[in-house]
C-alpha cells in the first residue's frame, strides 16, 4: 500500500538515503554531545558562523546554509544564546544577524578534531574515494537544485 | 581553523551529503506537516510498522530501521500514542512491540499518495536514473555498514 507513485527502485533508492541519513545524525550526534555537549544543530550553527567574515551571518543567509526553515533557525539561535555560544544583533536596515562568540568559537575548536574523526570513521573510510566524490558530487548538485527553488528574500 | 583533519574534498563531500538532506528533510516535512498533520519521524514509523507483519514491530527492531536511538524512539512512540496512531504492547518474553491502529493506518493512507509526489518532485526527478541508482546503491551500502557496527541486543 506504500507509495504507489514511485516504482520499487525509486523507493528504495529514497528509503536507503533517508535511512542512511537518519542514522548517521543520529551517530554523529552521539559523539558530539558525549565529548563536546553539542547537537548535530549547535555545530552546523557555529560551523557555519566560524567561516564567516567577522564570524557573523544574515539570519536570512544562515538558515539557508543550514537548510531550516525561519521558526526552526530562531528556536535554535535561541537556545545557543542562552547558553552565550551566538548573540544576535541588529544590522542596519538589513535585519537581524547571528554572530560567534568567544565561548561559541572556543567550544568549537575542542570540538573539531573529534568530530572530524567520527565523519571519517562513519562515513569517509566506509566509501571508496570514486564512492566518495560520486556520492558528494550528486549530493552538491541536489542541494543547488533545491536551494535555486527557494525565494531569495 | 575547520576539520583540520579532513582533506578539502573529504569536508567537501560530506558537507554536501549533510546539508542537502537536512535541507530535503525539510522541504519534505514542510509538505507532509501541512497536508497530513505528520512529522517525518511520524511517517516513518507508520510506514514502517504497515509493512510488518500484523502491523507490529519490536522496539528494538524499530529503532534500528528508524535509526535512532532508545530514547528518541520512546519519546516518538510517547507523542504518537498520545495521538492514537500507535499503541505500545508487552510480547510475553521478548519485551515490547510498537502497534499501528486503524487510526494510523487512516492517517498513512490519507498521506501516501501526497508525500510520494513530493519525494518524486524534490528527488527523484532531480537527478537522472543514472544518478538516482548510484546514489542509492552508496547510500544502502553506507547503511548496512552502520547497522553492522550496532551490537544487536
Amino acid at each position: 500500500m506504500e507509495q504507489s507513485e514511485l516504482t520499487e527502485r525509486e523507493l528504495a533508492a529514497w528509503r536507503a538515503s533517508y535511512q542512511m541519513l537518519e542514522l548517521l545524525r543520529t551517530r554523529i550526534e552521539q559523539q558530539l554531545l558525549a565529548d563536546s555537549g553539542l547537537s548535530n544543530a549547535d555545530y552546523t550553527v557555529l560551523a557555519l558562523l566560524s567561516e564567516a567574515p567577522n564570524g557573523r551571518m544574515r539570519l536570512f543567509e544562515l538558515g539557508r546554509a543550514a537548510g531550516w526553515e525561519k521558526s526552526r533557525l530562531h528556536h535554535q539561535l535561541t537556545r545557543m544564546s542562552t547558553r552565550g555560544l551566538v548573540t544576535r544583533e541588529r544590522c542596519g536596515s538589513r535585519g537581524r544577524e547571528a554572530v560567534i562568540t568567544p565561548k561559541g568559537l572556543t567550544a568549537l575548536k575542542d570540538a573539531v578534531p573529534g568530530h572530524a574523526r567520527e565523519v571519517r570513521r562513519l562515513f569517509i573510510d566506509r566509501l571508496t574515494p570514486e564512492e566518495l566524490d560520486r556520492f558528494g558530487d550528486i549530493a552538491a548538485k541536489l542541494l543547488d537544485s533545491l536551494r535555486a527553488d527557494r525565494p531569495t528574500s
